[in-house]
């Protein structure tokens, strides 16, 4: 009798995922993105470099899946003022987690010069929130994507330039630009 | 007689420079940040590692003293509005450059994990333009923060997200918010 399919290293998949992306998180706050390779991740994590490569092709892909069971669901209650206030909220403090900043900034840059790992980004990450958020907030994808761009990009600057999240002073102030153009 | 003081490599620093900075972009925009390695931006200037490394102490000084020149002054002509538009188109097309984005959003990406790289990243490229923009604005420091972060990171995540540098309208929608905001 099977309760639930062993991984390829022996151990339930959700109990294999659980462990390399809390490798993953661990070993890109400790030496940065582009230190952290999937050799490390993988000997971070107990597991051969094969397993990892077996679920996830690249290096993008892993950061990507991390970042998505890091992130969550983006919380959508109340009007349309107290969504865009939440989800800023949200995604201010799932950046200053230790890894999850230094992990979405380093995907990123490497997107530029790769249109692969840009389609992954845009499709695998950034898609679910954008849907989830045009149908909260009403609005057409072109300003829900520039909502994204302005949110996710002010809080990766300021976590590059300083090395902390946004002190609440400046998140009122975003939150207040955001309010004063999305109405 | 000398007329200018050669460089260690028999070349006047300004055109060694020159030489380096090109290599520097053309090298970033061919292999992406990661890739461009001090050892590649050397064999792509022609000259050897330890010439690079006499002036530039790390990959993230040299990429910093690279997009210093590649964006030379903010144009600061006309009215508040004009001041805020104008940066924003200049700092667009900036990151459009071949090289320049990837470069930018690399260096970025890097510095979360490296204090030492965010302190060049402060002083010596954000803190020029955060004088002239306070000053010609009349902005309070952290305003004018604020406004470097929201701009530049607004358009180096869509840089990662999409490739691409922001089309036009949604480059106005981008102005429009910060006019909103900054008055």
């Amino acid at each position: 009798m099977r309760t639930s399919t062993p991984s390829v290293a022996g151990r339930p998949r959700a109990d294999l995922h659980a462990t390399v992306f809390a490798a993953t998180l661990r070993t890109v706050h400790d030496l940065g993105y582009a230190g952290a390779t999937m050799d490390r991740i993988a000997t971070a994590a107990g597991v051969a470099k094969t397993t990892l490569y077996r679920r996830w092709p690249s290096k993008g892909a892993l950061i990507v899946d991390c970042l998505l069971d890091a992130f969550g669901p983006v919380p959508l209650d109340g009007g349309r003022d107290e969504i865009m206030a939440s989800a800023i909220h949200w995604i201010a403090a799932k950046i200053g987690e230790p890894g999850v900043g230094a992990a979405f900034a380093g995907v990123f840059s490497d997107a530029v010069n790769d249109p692969a790992l840009r389609e992954i980004l845009a499709t695998r990450l950034q898609e679910p929130y954008r849907l989830a958020l045009q149908d909260a907030l009403g609005e057409p994808e072109q300003r829900v994507l520039l909502f994204i761009d302005v949110v996710t990009g002010t809080l990766l600057h300021r976590m590059g330039m300083t090395g902390e999240p946004m002190a609440d002073s400046d998140l009122a102030a975003l939150i207040e630009m955001v309010r004063l153009t999305f109405r």
